[in-house]
C-alpha cells in the first residue's frame, strides 16, 4: 500500500510517517508530536536552504505547538485525527500567528488577524502548523524561488510550488495548496507527489487570497491517497460565508478511499485538444500505461473540451483583473511584468464573453457528467509533460487542469510514471460531490498498475 | 381595513373581492369560481380594448379553468388558498398553456413547454390563470401599448405595465410582475395599486425570462397588503434550481402582515441622491406625509446610496448585454432602437467594473442593514414623481428602485398619496428575509395615515 511504503515508527524515518500512522502513533503515546515535528524541522534545516520550499518557518514556534499537543494528550484529553501532525500551509492562506505574504512584496510583513477557515479546521483536528510554503506571485504564473527536489534543474511548477516541493523533499507529510487553473495538480505531477483538488465547495475558501471566486479551490499535496483523504476530511465543513460551500454531512473520504470498488472500474482516456501537442516522451509513457491497463481504458472524444478550456481562461483572466486590479492601479511597480500584462489583458475581456463563460458552466458540466454513465473516472495527464527546465523561466502550462477547475470536479494526480528520471503524474477526474469514489478509483488504479508491472 | 374596502359578495362587485375573501367565498360555496372569473372577464371585455393590459386572454379557456375549480370543490376535494381565484401573469413568465412572447416580436407565437415555477405554484394553490399581461419589450424601458387606468394620458410605467394596469382597472384581483430595476414598484405607484417585491430568493425565477441573474426578482401587483402576502405565500418555496433561492420554511407572510407591531415603528426617510431632483409636487406631498407622521419619521443621510445606484446600473447593463446579446447579433432589426443602444452600451461595460459592482453588494447591504438597529423600515418614494405624460414617450425612471433590487431587500409601494389627481405611492423597504415585518409595518403605516387624515 503506497501510504505505508515509507512508514517506520523509529529513528530518523519518523519524518516519513503517513498522516494516519503519525496521528495513531502520537495518540497512542508511542511517538510524541515533538519528536515528529523535530524530525521534520531537521529535514527543513538540512534541505530547505537549497529547495526553498518555505516562505516562513520558525522552528521554536513549531516545537512549542508540538509540546502543547503532547501536553494536551498527556492530560488525558482526546486527540483529533491530525493530533500533533505537522502540516505546511501555502502562503496565500491566512494564518493568525504567522505572516501571510501572498508571494508578493506588496504584502511583505502582512499578518492576517484570523486563520483561514481551513487552517482553523486543521487546528481543531489537532494539526501543528509548521510554517508557510512559497507561492508564486499572487498564486499566478511568475516562477517562485523554490526548486524541484525530485527533478533538479527543473521547475517544481506553480503556484503551490513550496507545498509540492516540501512534501516531495520529505520535509513535511502534507501541505495545503490552492488551484484556480492547475496550481495543485501540476506541481504534484512535476514533483512526484499526490495532489488532490476536491469538489468546489467541499473546503471553505474563507481567508484564502481570492483571485477568482468562480474557480479558486483549496487542495492538498500529500504522500498518499489516504493522506489526501484524511486531510480533506478534516477540512470539509459547510461554511455559509463561502457562496460555493454547500450543506452536507462529513463525507468520510478516508473510509471510502480505502474501500474496494464493487466492480472493476472503466476509465475514459479523454482526447483533449492539448494532447496532440503534449511532450512526445509523455505520449510514450501514456501508451505504456494504456497497454498495462488494456480494456480498462477507453479513448474517447469530447468536442466541448476546447470551449471549456477557453471559458476557464476567460473567467480567470477577468476575475484576476477584478480582484487584483487595485494592485495594478496602486502598486504596478511591485508587480512582475508578466502579471501586469495579464491584468491588462484581463481588464479588456468583454463583459459579455465573461458572463457567457459563467453561464455556460452548468450545461458544460452536465455534458461531461453524462460520460459517467459508462465511466468510473476520466483519466488524463495532469500536465503537458514532465517539469520544464528552469532555463525556460516558466512554471509549466495548466492546460490539462483548468477545465476541471472550471467544472468544479474533483481531480487527483497520482505519481505513477517517469520519463528521463522526471516524475509524471496520472490525473483522474470524478463527478462533483463524488470525491470518495474518485479516491477509491485512484487507489484501485495505483494497485492495478503496481501489480501489472510487478 | 384596506383589503376589504371593496368587498361585496353579491352582484357585479364580485370582481372587486380581495383574494382572501374570494377564496373564502369560493371554498364555502357561496360564490363559484365561474361567477368570479366571468365578472373579471366582463370587465376585461369592457375595459381592455382601451387599456390594453392583456397580451393574451382567452375567455373560454379561463371559464374552463374556473369550471374545473368548481367541479373540484363540488366533488368534495380540499381547496388551496387561491382556489378558483383569477390571477394574471406578466408575459415574460412562462405558461405551458398560453403564449409567452416577452414583449418582443422576436418571440411572437412562442409557447413554452413548461410553466414557470411560480405559475406552477399558483396552480397548486388553486388559482385560475386568467391570461398574460403586457410587458415592455423584454422587460426593459421601451414603452408598451398599455394605458394607465388611474391616470389617463399618462404612462402606466413599466416593465410590468399590464399587470399594474389590469389590477388598477379592476379587471383582476392580482397579477404577477417582475423587477430588475423598478418594474414592479414604479408601475404600482403610477397606477395607484400595491406593488410588492419580496426578498430576492423567496420566489423562484425558474421559467422567467432572464435579463439579469443578479437582479431579476418576481413580485406582485395587488389591491391590498394582505393580498400581496397571500399571493407571495403561495409562491414561496425553496427551489434548488435557482441559485438565489434559499432553504427555509414557509414564511406565513399573511399571518405576520395582519399582526399589530409590538412597538410603534420608527421610519427612516432616506435622503437619496435622486430626491433633490424629484418632482416638486412630490416634495410637497411627502412634506405633508412627514407632517402627519411627526416623530415617527426621521430624515437621514446614507452617503453610500450613490454608489449603490451606480452598481445596480452597471450590473443590469452588463447582464442585459450577456443575456440579450444573441438577440442583438441575430435579430437587431426586431429590437427597438433604444434597446439596441442599451445592449451596445452594456457590451462595453468594463468587466472589472462589473465584477467590482458584484463584489460590493454584500458589504453595501451590511451598511444599509445597520440602519435597522434603529429603524423598522426605510421610507422613500417609489418613483421621482407621478406618472409622466404619454407624450414624453418614457415609462419613468427606476432611480428610486434599482438600489433596493440590487441589495435584494423586500420593498412595497402603498398607494397613499395623490398629486393633481395622479396616484403616488409610498415605498417601504425592509431587511432581507424579513418580509413579514415589512408588510406588518406597511399595514401599520396605512392605518396610521388613514387615522391621521380622518
Amino acid at each position: 500500500m503506497a501510504s505505508n511504503r515509507l512508514t517506520n515508527a523509529a529513528g530518523n524515518a519518523i519524518a516519513d510517517l503517513s498522516i494516519a500512522a503519525a496521528a495513531s502513533e502520537i495518540a497512542s503515546g508511542r511517538v510524541t508530536s515533538e519528536a515528529l515535528v523535530s524530525a521534520c524541522l531537521e529535514r527543513i534545516a538540512t534541505l530547505d536552504p537549497e529547495i526553498e520550499a518555505f516562505a516562513w518557518c520558525d522552528p521554536a514556534y513549531a516545537i512549542e505547538q508540538a509540546k502543547q499537543a503532547d501536553r494536551w494528550r498527556q492530560s488525558g484529553n482526546g486527540c483529533g485525527p491530525l493530533h500533533g501532525v505537522p502540516i505546511a500551509i501555502k502562503d496565500i492562506i491566512d494564518t493568525s500567528d504567522m505572516p501571510t505574504e501572498y508571494g508578493s512584496p506588496i504584502f511583505s510583513g502582512c499578518r492576517p488577524q484570523q486563520d483561514a477557515q481551513c487552517v482553523a479546521a486543521l487546528r481543531s483536528a489537532g494539526a501543528v502548523i509548521i510554517g508557510k510554503t512559497v507561492t508564486t506571485e499572487l498564486a499566478l504564473l511568475t516562477p517562485a524561488k523554490t526548486k524541484n527536489p525530485a527533478a533538479p534543474g527543473h521547475t517544481p511548477g506553480g503556484s503551490s510550488a513550496g507545498s509540492a516541493a516540501g512534501v516531495a523533499a520529505g520535509m513535511v507529510p502534507a501541505a495545503l495548496g490552492t488551484q484556480t487553473a492547475g496550481s495543485v495538480l501540476r506541481p504534484a505531477s512535476y514533483c512526484g507527489v499526490y495532489g488532490f483538488k476536491p469538489t468546489l465547495g467541499l473546503i471553505s475558501r474563507r481567508g484564502v487570497l481570492m483571485q477568482s471566486h468562480t474557480l479558486d479551490t483549496v487542495g492538498v499535496l500529500t504522500r498518499s491517497i489516504e493522506d489526501a483523504a484524511v486531510l480533506v476530511d478534516a477540512m470539509s465543513a459547510h461554511d455559509p460565508e463561502d457562496p460555493v460551500s454547500y450543506p452536507r454531512s462529513q463525507p468520510n473520504l478516508a473510509g471510502l478511499a480505502m474501500d474496494t470498488p464493487p466492480s472493476e472500474p472503466v476509465l475514459a482516456f479523454l482526447n483533449t485538444p492539448s494532447w496532440a501537442d503534449a511532450d512526445p516522451r509523455m505520449h510514450e509513457a501514456y501508451a505504456e500505461l494504456a497497454g498495462a491497463l488494456g480494456g480498462v481504458l477507453e479513448e474517447i472524444d469530447a468536442p466541448i473540451l476546447a470551449d471549456i478550456i477557453e471559458w476557464q481562461r476567460i473567467v480567470q483572466l477577468a476575475e484576476n483583473a477584478a480582484y487584483y486590479g487595485a494592485l495594478l492601479d496602486n502598486h504596478a511597480d511591485q508587480l512582475s511584468p508578466g502579471l501586469r500584462d495579464r491584468l491588462t489583458v484581463g481588464s479588456a475581456v468583454p463583459v459579455r464573453a465573461y458572463l457567457e463563460a459563467i453561464a455556460a458552466r452548468e450545461q458544460a458540466y452536465e455534458k461531461i457528467a453524462e460520460l459517467y454513465a459508462r465511466y468510473t473516472a476520466i483519466l488524463t495527464p495532469p500536465a503537458p509533460g514532465p517539469a520544464p527546465g528552469l532555463e525556460e523561466g516558466i512554471t509549466g502550462s495548466p492546460v490539462f487542469n483548468g477545465l476541471w477547475t472550471y467544472l468544479g470536479m474533483p481531480t487527483i494526480s497520482i505519481p505513477l510514471l517517469e520519463v528521463d528520471d522526471l516524475p509524471l503524474g496520472v490525473q483522474l477526474v470524478g463527478l462533483r460531490r463524488d470525491d470518495g469514489r474518485l479516491l477509491r478509483t485512484a487507489r484501485w488504479l495505483e494497485n492495478y498498475t503496481a501489480n501489472a508491472t510487478a
